[in-house]
């Protein structure tokens, strides 16, 4: 621990107490590493304020000794946008404690809960008043409302409620001078100058620290089925959602899988079976939801606007989950590809949106291109098909040194995948951020322009640049390869 | 004309040609003054380019020579934002001469459209092809897409649709320095670093040109029905609201209107005539559409969810319009609230937001308050209930002199209706902007660490605060009376 950030451990010791600074080795050795166990690195301490005057007199302090300071909530990060330096240059800031849900009004369809509000507990306490929170992930037993609004989370909902942006009423942030930016009220129209609301949603804590944010609740769901459709083809796949949509607003999960990662998923996850029978090149899992009893059942609409489809041979064969869990089952294939890709070997992985209507052909031919650019690996997308986000993995070769690959075909690929993305004006971060894992892309990527104001942002709000250092922008252009 | 301002209009007629600069002083003079004839500015030019490299040629030229600019779509703005300075330093940017819609997708519910496309011509344009771009406003005929999107414009269809924030999928700007920030791709998931769309959105024209923007269409309305309903107050109002809200996602206007108002409209404005028999002390104008045969008609989905309230009293009297005249005439009425007050008397106006919850209180305790602080003033609010943003208008006693009042008694009433605003936690500009009428305001109701991020971001981005000086954010604190 240098000098200044002693100075700063001892006094928010002073000023917050004991439970507010963390110095035992063992108790901040989980913190220091992303969950994937692909980052590791060193902070002498962990801060854990409880209200946000904690944290505005921590960030008053560490812009005061210029110490940089790593904001924290559940360690889900997916492009390790919360792992500290390896230097040691940085202390972590631990919004875990403030895990208050202030207010819920199911009357109003808001809730306030504080940064470190575990996703899956806000969702069982809106529950009980009868409301949902229309967002959830795989991680949301341990991904925060801080962490998933820091990163305009998305998830398997976003098709028909959006990303974290569109679900933020109001948040309260301290900015990196220890200022306050009391911006919680819900209001649903506000045209006071620039909306730093919308600039702290998806700044990866680096503009400031959301201590609190207002969230837009939806009556609870009273009703859901689940089908799982094939199709010839993404395009086919995305006529059958337009489709769907034209007809109701009921769709709220649509998720396009390969039939070689279902493939994969039931050669390595124990308990799993094809929900059709026949093999197909694509899947589609749709979700339907009703929140009102008054509503045509979501098993009824979805039999009565797949029939022709299927008639119309848009869709090859189809089955309605027949119970709760069933659906359930058809949902766990859906989760599990992750794990049994990596169960089968390493892999590239890219986190990419095009614009809706051009991912069909997106889909198929960057994985032709991928493989014969590669000879030997596999590439298939799967994912979010009505957001234009899919999950486009590239598989290396059987047999392949997972080192090796990690350290040379897997980087090439990847940028050779993130060429085809911006080719075909999509992003390379559609839902995950930027972090440190894709911060050298975004600056191989970006449009001069682009660079400049991010870096003018940042520096503006964050002039001594000490807000989770080494995510989202670099202070300096980074050198490119000549 | 001062030097550095006769070199860039030399530079620009030799770049983009005699079209692209306006001298004359007849044609100039329109243009220096908003459409209320309240500000009054003067600029020695007008530029026009016709194309986005046109504007990126002048900003790089009026970067360079620090020349300010103030750019000016259909001249509509409510808070002086479109105004010159009165000192002739700054030159108007006209983008009306950019007036192409690029493309309209209906499979895609998306259109490109240039920033001086008129939103009417937008409106008709999408029409033909079976969908509407959901947001309209009295200005409809002169306002352009470059304007609305700059001012996060709103209007009566925000309830279901949102504002311009919600509605734009892509934005291709300039920035200050004459760089370009190509977004128009309509990503719906794009996690790569700050949203600079979302700050441009409102930003009013003073970090950069919105050149053209990618918006969201929604299938045409196929029918509607339009109901005016008499309710107690404005709570009663708000539980009706909710009631349909729970019902249905049909319910696209629903404008709160005291019977005083009314009373002002027929009073002033040929050939209105009441709606319902008897007096009542506040309205609802009520708007519910369908976009599909298949959906309930929306007047007998109306008097469906509308009969119950009567029955309970919620509701004290209702009629649906019998013709589409019917509910043009019902729509006339709101949409001459201000033509009314206006022939009545000078008024001190505001357009104020609150928690929509908070709202029917506000309404009624805001106006009292002002009745009790200045003698002889009416004090009345009208306007989206549901957004939780009125228009809270303030008249002047009978016969009071224009003039003088609009000197004292109108800026003191405009201070004291803000500060309720506030201690209400509400914003002081819902849907006009800040412009140049709202700045000091602004300023004195901010708290610090608000003001100095708008500064610090507008300093970053336009280092020379040559964009639209004057407007949304000024260069340095505005000293405070003392």
């Amino acid at each position: 621990m240098n000098t200044a950030q002693s100075a700063l451990v001892e006094a928010v010791r002073v000023a917050l107490g004991d439970k507010a600074v963390v110095t035992d080795r063992h108790d901040i050795a989980p913190w220091e590493s992303d969950w994937r166990g692909r980052y590791h690195g060193h902070a002498p301490a962990i801060l854990a304020p409880d209200t946000a005057e904690g944290v505005a007199t921590i960030l008053a302090l560490a812009y005061a000794q210029g110490v940089p300071l790593v904001p924290q909530g559940g360690n889900t990060s997916m492009v390790g946008g919360a792992t500290p330096p390896a230097d040691g240059s940085a202390l972590i800031l631990s919004l875990r404690r403030m895990n208050r849900i202030r207010a819920i009004s199911a009357a109003d369809n808001l809730a306030v809960a504080e940064a470190g509000v575990i996703l899956a507990d806000l969702h069982a306490a809106v529950g009980e008043q009868g409301r949902r929170f229309p967002l959830t992930l795989g991680a949301r037993g341990s991904a925060t409302i801080g962490g998933l609004t820091s990163t305009n989370a998305g998830g398997t909902q976003v098709l028909r409620f959006g990303t974290m942006r569109g679900l933020v009423a109001g948040i309260e942030a301290v900015l990196p001078d220890g200022s306050v930016h009391a911006g919680l009220a819900a209001l649903k129209k506000d045209n006071r100058g620039y909306d730093l609301n919308q600039l702290l949603i998806g700044a990866e804590g680096t503009l400031g620290i959301i201590t609190a944010v207002t969230l837009r609740l939806v009556p609870a769901a009273t009703d859901r089925a689940v089908a799982w459709v094939a199709v010839a083809d993404p395009a086919d796949a995305l006529a059958l959602l337009r489709r769907l949509e034209a007809a109701t607003q009921a769709i709220e999960g649509f998720e396009i899988i390969p039939g070689d990662s279902l493939q994969l998923v039931l050669d390595h996850i124990p308990g799993t079976r094809a929900p059709l029978a026949g093999t197909h090149r694509w899947h589609v899992l749709i979700e339907a939801t009703a929140s009102d009893a008054q509503e045509e059942a979501p098993a009824a609409l979805l039999e009565r606007l797949l029939a022709p489809a299927i008639a119309e041979g848009q869709v090859a064969d189809a089955v309605i989950a027949a119970s709760e869990a069933q659906a359930e089952a058809f949902w766990r294939i859906r989760d599990s590809l992750s794990e049994a890709e990596r169960a089968s070997g390493p892999a590239a992985q890219h986190d990419i949106s095009v614009p809706v209507a051009d991912m069909p052909r997106f889909m198929i031919e960057a994985a032709a291109a991928c493989e014969a650019r590669f000879p030997g690996v596999r590439a298939s997308a799967f994912g979010h098909l009505g957001d234009g986000n899919v999950h486009f993995h590239v598989r290396a070769p059987a047999g392949a040194d997972p080192a090796l690959w990690y350290a040379g075909d897997g980087p090439a690929i990847t940028r050779f995948v993130n060429d085809l993305v911006v080719a075909a004006g999509g992003s390379i971060s559609a839902e995950h951020g930027i972090g440190q894992m894709k911060l050298h892309e975004l600056e191989r990527l970006s449009a001069p322009a682009r660079l400049a104001a991010l870096r003018a942002i940042k520096g503006a709000l964050d002039p001594r640049w000490i807000m989770n250092p080494g995510k989202l922008v670099a202070l300096a252009p980074i050198p490119r390869a000549p």
